[in-house]
């Protein structure tokens, strides 16, 4: 086992579906006669983060995780999107990030200490940091990108979600 | 690497986070002045399974995760829930059952073949099985509850998802 199967692939196969939603929600907006940059504010309380923070979130916790299991700094997104296509652009910026590693580069990850910037100096292994907080805070924020979606009439089902299953042949 | 690192101790602390915001719910309900029951049938969309039904999946994920992972039969729920206390029970059985469950259980797990009914006789590794469906889908259903809680105004953040951080000391 290396900890690049359950990072790289994963987060690259899923920023990609996250960008299928997108042209799914898109074109319910054109059917429905709204400009859909509106979704991108959308939220599902008032002190929740709007669907653009959320998938930005999203992509930076796969950039980060990757980066901080392999111990390299991963390049900079300044948060400064603010339009589906800047969103997206994003998203691949990452994806194509992801596209650089090498299964070798994980080598040892489980036991890497990994920290971000929040937890003001604490650490955790690396594989108690992918299983405790950025696998969880990964989905985390890319289900309630779903659920916004869903909740404003977009039509995403599970499978959307989940994407291609590789199955044994 | 032990599989039982992704699976048992995660599932466990994040039904028992789920119960967490159960208590939330219910002290909410009361100061608003009505029936926490009914946030049980709350959805986020009229398509989506409400609160219960995102309780049971993700509870039911957790279980036959670790029972696929294992090769083993696991205990049945057949779905009867309707109340907040029998969701709470359904949750405690299940993270009783996963007590039961040993690092050795796992051992070889990321080789075994797992399939579920909906996959129609089809099987993945048992490690693709945990990255690219168990986990998402656990996720996915329990993100959703959180977020169809919040979308109701409990008042629960992303600590009460994530849980208690194992930090290196």
């Amino acid at each position: 086992m290396n900890l690049y199967d359950a990072t790289v692939p994963i987060f690259t196969k899923l920023l990609h579906q996250a960008e299928t939603w997108l042209d799914k929600a898109v074109a319910s907006a054109e059917q429905r006669k709204f400009d859909p940059e509106i979704l991108l504010q959308a939220r599902l309380a008032p002190d929740q983060y709007p669907l653009l923070r959320q998938l930005q979130s999203a992509a930076d916790q796969a950039k980060f995780t990757c980066a901080k299991l392999i111990g390299k700094d991963p390049p900079s997104h300044p948060d400064t999107e603010k339009t589906i296509p800047e969103i997206r652009a994003r998203m691949r910026s990452i994806i194509e990030y992801l596209s650089t590693l090498k299964r070798e580069d994980f080598n040892g990850a489980e036991e890497r200490p990994c920290g971000h910037l929040w937890m003001q100096g604490k650490k955790l292994r690396g594989g108690d940091y992918l299983d405790h907080v950025a696998l969880p805070n990964f989905h985390f924020h890319l289900t309630t990108a779903y659920a916004i979606l869903r909740h404003n009439g977009v039509q995403i089902g599970k499978d959307d979600y989940l994407g291609p299953i590789p199955y044994l042949t």
